[in-house]
């Protein structure tokens, strides 16, 4: 199964981004040249979820060398790490950003004084593995998955959330496809409504019948014995297994454990952070309030009251059930099974 | 503390509704001389809240004697008794919908063939009664809660639910008029937004300062020790305790429960259905698809996408650690409890 669109492409001399923002109403591509441009359109949700933030630095570093390359020949090196430097701080919580923008810094490093095509070559790459990584992802989440289960799957983690495929959603789209699914259930994912507006988008144009619920109604559900899964993505893994994910994460956590649901993390590789020992040491992004008291900048809440609008949570370690990389499952993640793990990657 | 506004009024020949789906963007009073309009505007959402359903009934059972023994001299008990019936099926979850219609069924049983003045009379006496009850309820749900505590309050259970005041936001009021609270916080209450909309705007009229958060972000504010209690409302609750009530009360119970975060339920008498064992006999309305997959008329989710929307789902007694009723506390509420309570109430 493949999705008939592109998040990410890059056109040969700019970036062209679908505006995750107007989606599912409008499917708008605007068109980027400039990295401090990209880094904005990171902040401002033009693009998210983190594998795709990843790529779409990639190459935002290439657009930066090309830019300066041409116009400033003498301290292009410079002007680049300071557009490294912007892209890296436009988002502060998923761990794929940096990990994008570190293997472009080792590539330029390694690149001499033309560095463009070696850095296109590495955006490339990093795009394409990250595909690969998903559908090799998907194959290992769906054998989990017995026939006749029903999933809920949360945020948005699919093509448009990562180089193409997804994580969680393309665990889905394989179960999906082996007949193995009852019913698709997807969390709308307030205050940016992702599953609403994104992950069904997504699933209707794969033909895949899916049910939103609200995020309030999910235990309900499980009470109901009507779902025996939940998938979700990632935007960083801490060395013990803690998941920081999108807000809500946590809540689905604790509802499945109470309810003997399984919970299933599906995060490539470039998403697990062995530097950060817990979850605890992450820096959570406080999004605006306009994002839960507007909508459609329209507002919905009364004048004068305020929001607490954290984009992320961190679900314990002890609360997963599976965390499946494109390296292989690891049940019940924990700081030992993470390090084993670790050991026995082949080295980048 | 008192509140600026009556959601419910009898103007003498008619009964005026605070529109609340226009909250808090506008506030329109709908004028009702008709019992069938009044059915269709509890459907509609015009007014609700479980106590302010059953207060609403009362009243349209006064416009229905009022209109059918003047145009209708021969039939006007049958015609009333039709209006009765149509507005009991306005919604089937709530309680005291019902329980209203027996206590004017009642009281006009015992009414002769001039019926309105003691209709009247009857409906004034439910509406006066509940606001006292929510008044007492408040004190002495204010009395479990710890100077320095932070509550979360959900869906809308204030003036705009009752008859004035109300259960849970009763309590909430009681205990910020004490100095008790640290912090109140409203759980947005999707997909209606009854607290974004409507308790926002109740406590900000009486100058308390609210944080609204997503419905997904509870469990998180609870890791982070930033909450002591989550105290909600009841549309109904069964013999055994177990409480009906918004969809997400229970998602939050859950949550309450794996953190030792404390659940406290604010139901008056009138709530109390010691006629159904448990809260697996009730009937949990579906509303409309719509109200998920729409806001304010405007489409947010994908073409293509379905929802499931449940208006209430049903927490386990279990997981309620005291029950709030005018009469007073019932901490652990089994059957048991319940029973014993019952028999000691002064019957009616």
């Amino acid at each position: 199964m493949k999705s008939s669109f592109q998040a990410i492409n890059w056109t040969g001399s700019s970036l062209q981004l679908l505006d995750q923002r107007r989606l599912p109403q409008d499917e708008i591509y605007l068109d980027y040249t400039d990295a401090g441009a990209v880094a904005e359109a990171i902040r401002d949700m033009v693009v998210r979820g983190a594998p795709a933030i990843g790529i779409t630095a990639a190459y935002a570093v290439v657009l930066s060398a090309l830019q300066h390359t041409t116009t400033s020949a003498g301290n292009w090196r410079q002007l680049l790490l300071q557009d490294i430097q912007q892209l890296a701080a436009a988002r502060p919580t998923a761990v794929n950003l940096n990990w994008a923008l570190e293997r472009m810094q080792r590539r330029l490093s390694r690149a001499g004084d033309a560095p463009v095509d070696a850095l296109l070559d590495e955006a490339q790459h990093i795009h394409q593995e990250d595909i690969e990584a998903n559908h090799r992802m998907g194959e290992q989440g769906a054998s989990l998955i017995n026939r006749g289960d029903s999933v809920l799957t949360y945020c948005n983690t699919g093509s448009l959330a990562t180089g193409g495929y997804g994580t969680a959603l393309g665990v889905v789209r394989s179960a999906w496809a082996a007949h193995k699914l009852a019913r698709v259930f997807a969390g709308e994912t307030r205050p940016w409504l992702q599953g609403a507006r994104l992950t069904a988008w997504e699933l209707i144009q794969d033909d895949i019948p899916v049910t939103l619920i609200t995020d309030n109604s999910a235990a309900f559900l499980m009470q109901k014995k009507q779902l025996q899964w939940v998938i979700t993505g990632a935007d960083r893994v801490a060395a013990n297994g803690d998941v920081i994910n999108k807000i809500g994460t946590y809540q689905l956590a604790v509802a499945c454990r109470y309810h003997g649901v399984k919970m299933m993390v599906a995060a490539p590789l470039s998403t697990l952070d062995m530097g950060m020992p817990s979850g605890s040491q992450v820096t959570i992004e406080q999004r605006p309030e306009a994002e839960v008291l507007e909508l459609s900048g329209q507002r919905i809440a009364a004048d004068g009251a305020t929001a607490w609008n954290p984009a992320f949570d961190v679900t314990p370690a002890a609360l997963v059930d599976y965390l499946v990389t494109e390296a292989g499952v690891i049940v019940a993640p924990d700081t030992a099974k993470l390090a084993a793990f670790h050991r026995g990657l082949p080295s980048v």
